[in-house]
């Protein structure tokens, strides 16, 4: 998508065999900065700390890192040790696991002198495949909103939680790639955007929707059902870093809440995800999905630009004040109107997610 | 209660007919400032920029704010001007009408003369009052926490939003009295303080639960419903600004979210407020409490130390990014358990509640 003039994506290579060029999202939305990546602990590093974040997007920097990896020593324990770590960076988002086993099962067969070759290939399809999934995303998705704006003839609201917009994928975004596609076909579509407390990534989010253009406001995780009680919001549209075989959707914590809050005011609740993203293991979203604990730095401080416009932060809390701080929760299905994917848009159980299944075919 | 090795309470006075003194609830936690307010326009002012907040707080500033310019001019007009100028100050709270109400009730059948030492003795009482409102708001609430530790025999978990502790009141508060009490008599508690923002009145709460040794964890106002629905909260005990006479509870934005997740997981949702609170002309709380849209630089710029220590802010947001700030929302009575007064713990529906009603007696 756009900054400025440039079309970006929110990863790239500019020469083939490397570097990795990323924006650094821990920058934004106070600085627009990009960085080379040039190794796969520095791919690591950046996945942890959030410089490269959204479920799909670390999907494709890990494989990058393994194809970084793979220029520098294509052995078969090089690519073991190098997967291990990279998988070991975040452990909610399902696409880390499947874009590292996509490379390993196309890696492992051959042997090392065509593997850096080919890891950089597979990397690069990954990443071509995500933006074009997103784009096929937003189209399903663009149908439930126009649908909306049909029935009410005046701009559609939406409501979305955390960033799953072009910056959280390579291109497009999940969530947001149906406002886009919706704004850029003249349906008006409002977003409200989720602060999403602790990290801020709604800012993010606003950050990406100024850009493009499409009117939106911000607002504290603590108002969006308030909103909704009161018809200020028509649809709510998430990321998510894992869904189940049953349409549980692990989000950025606090997605939860809005989900209740949505089936409260009878209105309906979407998540957008590549198909990649369901993970059909797991069953009880709620039982068997590892949820992150981040560090209570995250909450304690608060990073923005300081009266000088210098990038600064402040402490909101003391030291001594013990913080609990879970990255993501689950949304069950229940609560869930439907999962907005690739391939169209399912209801969020067993019976309809099953046709998805690569596996599988149709579940029990 | 104690702030190192003094006992404060929020509103205080030194001598016979002012000036007041406050503790500057906007310097909280990160300086412990008092200040001195000699004038009804400059109690208007600390009410309005929340240096004296919480629903029980501002209807006793008011009150004190009449005695103020009792002393100064005790004319008819003087007394509904001012009375009018203190009453808008916060829309949202019932506390502040009741509390102007109360000595307009006192002060408009006296002569001018007698009416500045009336004032004052009538705010006092009602400050007093307030005191000792909270303690026996406390006993009530604090008998729902010995349940649940008889039950499980374990620390007790509570989660509270905003800050409805003694800071918000005269002494004890009221969704922070039971649990003082709890930890006096020891009884283990622990409590989950979400952060509330957009002014992160959270950070209150945890201050003053540190300055008592009670055992607590701040977390983001995006984590409780992950919390509850993993069993880590056993019960739900937040304040509220205006209560209908059939339950709805107006109270810090947000809070609807945490009494929908606590319906979702089974868990125990009370409002603890003194009767006042009760706003017995209102059924439906939706339609009929007026909600205060405070301003965006709330939702835009967070304050707390820099890194040497000195009060400073950030900005998260540009100015250029629109912004919604409804600093209260309400949540229906029939999610909540119970409302905790002074006079024991009621069901939230009028039939329950009608007993509270000092005017009506039982309603149909």
């Amino acid at each position: 998508m756009k900054v400025g003039d440039r079309h970006y994506r929110s990863l790239w290579t500019e020469q083939p065999g490397g570097p990795v060029h990323i924006i650094d999202q821990t920058r934004l939305p106070h600085a627009f900065e990009t960085r080379v990546l040039d190794s796969p602990g520095a791919i690591a590093e950046a996945i942890e700390t959030m410089r490269v974040r959204g479920a799909p997007l670390i999907g494709v920097a890990a494989a990058f890192g393994l194809a970084l990896a793979m220029s520098r020593d294509a052995s078969d324990g090089s690519l073991a040790d190098h997967a291990a770590r990279l998988a070991a960076t975040r452990p909610t988002a399902v696409n880390l696991a499947w874009a590292l086993d996509r490379m390993r099962d196309r890696l492992v067969p051959l042997g090392p002198g065509e593997r850096a070759e080919a890891a950089w290939r597979e990397a690069h399809a990954i990443a071509d495949e995500d933006a074009a999934i997103n784009a096929a995303i937003g189209r399903h998705g663009l149908a439930l909103i126009a649908a909306e704006y049909q029935d009410r003839q005046r701009p559609v609201n939406v409501l979305t939680h955390c960033n799953a917009g072009w910056l959280a994928c390579v291109d497009w975004g999940t969530a947001l790639a149906p406002i886009y596609m919706a704004h850029d076909r003249g349906i008006p579509v409002h977003v409200w955007v989720d602060e999403t407390r602790p990290r801020n990534q709604g800012l993010l989010t606003a950050w990406e929707l100024a850009g493009h253009g499409v009117p939106h406001t911000l607002v504290a995780d603590n108002a969006g059902g308030h909103l909704m009680q009161h018809g200020r919001v028509d649809l709510v549209i998430v990321g998510a870093d894992r869904v189940t075989r049953g349409g549980d959707v692990a989000n950025k914590i606090g997605t939860y809440l809005k989900a209740l809050a949505a089936r409260d005011s009878g209105i309906p609740f979407y998540a957008a995800v590549p198909t990649p993203t369901i993970d059909w293991d797991i069953a009880d979203g709620l039982a068997a999905i590892p949820i992150e604990e981040r560090g209570a730095d995250e909450v304690r401080r608060v990073r923005g630009l300081d009266d000088a416009g210098r990038p600064a932060a402040v402490a909101i809390a003391p030291e001594s004040t013990a913080v609990a701080n879970p990255a993501f929760d689950v949304t069950p299905a229940r609560l869930v109107t439907g999962i907005i994917t690739e391939r169209g848009v399912f209801e969020a159980r067993a019976e309809s997610l099953s046709a998805l299944d690569p596996a599988r075919g149709r579940q029990p």
